[in-house]
């Protein structure tokens, strides 16, 4: 068939996110898999601390017995497994969420949640408020909508009226904002209270829907514990069914990403048109890993995440401890209390992005250039370094040797 | 925040998806869970047929070492677990089409293949061609694109020229065809090779992709074995990366559908694009869960697919004769090969879904109405019945009180 015949968006976006990202992915992945190369380039989580004994444990129970098992395997309902539902909901609780079982449904990672709300939320030509820099994959993934973006706060001073008239200009309105406000993936900033608060009132006025990633809010090794925008909001609106932010959830970073289980909380009317997308997007989330997880977090969620942390705690120390000895003068980075990344940014003029081929085939280190985090251009000297998978050893050798090639 | 800051189109698809599905297949699931009522109403796989300790087996052995778990568990490539595409380009090879590891990609279930083939291909005001009745999955999946549907053959004897200029009429072109060509869901009939041709000339002159779905290709009792519309444009176009056609194929009706794997098999360019969207969407399917599929099916497939056949041919056998027993005159119904489907159309004026409420309180009997199925209206006589999931004694029972309903 003729190249016109797909639609046009699949162009510019195939373009985009192949320019973005996906060459970059494979690039990096190549690079994963040659042990020679440090690599700081990931955003996975350390293999070594996945809970694989109590796994192994719950699929084996998951499938012990006839009745267990042809739930197990069989088609299920899209909102998600109903127990798994309900542990989330005590999980929120304890986050200062009250919510219901209708307030939460299972997506395939919380990479789905936020492909759902761009569904749901965001139209053609609509602009959607994002932090600069931002997670690439949420850019991937309102994608499709084709928006327009423009800087949220704390980057931009713009007002909600200055937002809404370009918005407009560019032929739709502002649909939605999107922040990952704890231990932000590249940056590993959290936002404070303030900075949230600050978020709500421009979102309120604007009367928008908030995306809240908080994929690594578990991840938290010292420094402040925020609350939740969806906390502070259900505090401004007097309940979650009344508040605009819908937070994105997963088990990725804690349990495994390999199963695909996440969740998206939120008022009970978005859910369940979110649901309503679930079902004509794949049905559902695989049956059996629903029912894992929840066993998996029953047992050991608590103990688990804090094994998490302590590791990774100790792997950030060393980054930036490596940093300190090796980096060049003129060049920051971001001290996260939190999260898998820190964030670099070159003496002025320098471009990482050219560097990188010379990081990789000299020095052996690979990491991510901080140009395609920026949805509204920029960035070119800064990047992203990931410390949650490389060892102590590697971090240090790899960060001396990045120092070398920054000088 | 104000109803009106969802997207347009959420609100048409969230009324579009809730009359026609959503709540019909909530109140089906609850009706599943009584046991008092006889179910034809699903379209799910008998689940003592699952191969649960082969299933077992293999979540054993991909967690059994370091190694393997940590690949089990962790992140993996959009594109899907390679030794089972390589394992699908086999079984694509058994089937007469010729292809590489390149024209392969798994996805969520074949339902996700037509969610990522309709944001890919479908934009809005566009025209897709759906065979009357049709699968409902398939348009709820295209739903977020909102198309406009007409009749593909044979249904019609519309002819290119005139198909194109209606599309243009309602301020699109026609953007794709969409068929089930084997035991189709919902009606059990297949198309013949001269249908299949006839459709694949009619695409070609129209320049449009044909998503085919091939949901309940490995589930022939009998009849004739006809190649697939895939294969038969490659007769045409001498190789697959010049075919219009985009194969959806499943193991949610061999193996088991809880896992949530698919695949798509094409040409390498929409391929390449679908995993992008995919990449977007959800990152990847659950990586266990491939690993899983690819052991069983290694492990076991030809022997599967031999005892879910023997199963399923005895039920359709058990639903024939007892429709052939149990139907006033003036009813008739389908004869499939193969599937899970008997497509039954009552005499004429009436109406199948006014009595669904009558044979579920009075019968307890379910059935699906088949209104639902049909893009372009029509249908109010007719009703899909499942035989894959009750027993065969159920089956006699339940077709008995129906026959007494409808007389």
């Amino acid at each position: 068939m003729s190249d016109s015949s797909t639609h046009d968006w699949a162009h510019h976006y195939a373009g985009r996110t192949r320019g973005m990202q996906a060459s970059e992915i494979r690039e990096l992945l190549k690079v994963l898999e040659d042990p020679a190369i440090i690599s700081f380039a990931g955003g996975i989580p350390d293999p070594t601390l996945f809970p694989t004994a109590e796994i192994s444990a719950a699929y084996a129970a998951a499938l012990s017995n006839p009745e267990k098992s042809s739930g197990a395997l069989q088609y299920s309902v899209s909102e998600g497994y109903g127990p798994l539902r309900d542990w989330i909901v005590g999980y929120m609780g304890t986050r200062g969420i009250a919510c219901t079982r209708d307030n939460v449904m299972i997506v395939t990672g919380s990479q789905q949640g936020l492909d759902l709300l761009g569904k749901l939320f965001i139209g053609g030509g609509d602009t959607v408020l994002v932090e600069r820099p931002t997670y690439m994959g949420a850019l991937q993934a309102f994608g499709p909508c084709e928006p327009n973006y423009d800087d949220l706060l704390p980057g931009s001073n713009a007002t909600a009226a200055s937002l809404s008239e370009r918005a407009k200009s560019r032929g739709g309105r502002v649909a939605a904002a999107y922040c990952v406000p704890d231990f932000a993936n590249p940056t590993g900033v959290s936002m404070t209270t303030a900075g949230r608060e600050k978020l709500l009132d421009l979102c309120a006025e604007l009367d928008v829907p908030l995306f809240e990633d908080a994929a690594y809010e578990a991840l938290r090794y010292d420094g402040p514990a925020y609350p939740s925008c969806l906390e502070l909001d259900i505090r401004r609106t007097g309940g979650i069914d009344a508040s605009r932010v819908l937070y994105c959830g997963t088990f990725s970073k804690t349990i495994s990403p390999g199963l695909r289980v996440g969740w998206v909380c939120g008022a009970k009317d978005p859910i369940r048109k979110l649901v309503l997308a679930k079902q004509a997007g794949d049905l559902h989330s695989a049956t059996i890993n629903q029912m894992v997880i929840h066993d998996v977090v029953g047992r050991c969620y608590d103990s688990q995440v804090a094994k998490v942390r302590d590791a990774y705690r100790i792997k950030r120390d060393a980054m930036l401890a490596a940093l300190d000895r090796h980096m060049p003068k003129g060049t920051e980075w971001t001290k996260p209390d939190g999260g898998m990344f820190v964030w670099v940014t070159l003496a002025a003029g320098r471009d990482a992005g050219a560097l990188l081929p010379v990081a990789i085939k000299r020095e052996q280190v690979a990491y991510v250039p901080g140009r395609a985090f920026h949805a509204t251009g920029g960035g070119e000297n800064t990047l992203r370094l990931n410390f949650s998978m490389p060892t102590v050893e590697r971090i240090e050798a790899g960060i001396a040797r990045l120092g070398k090639l920054f000088a």
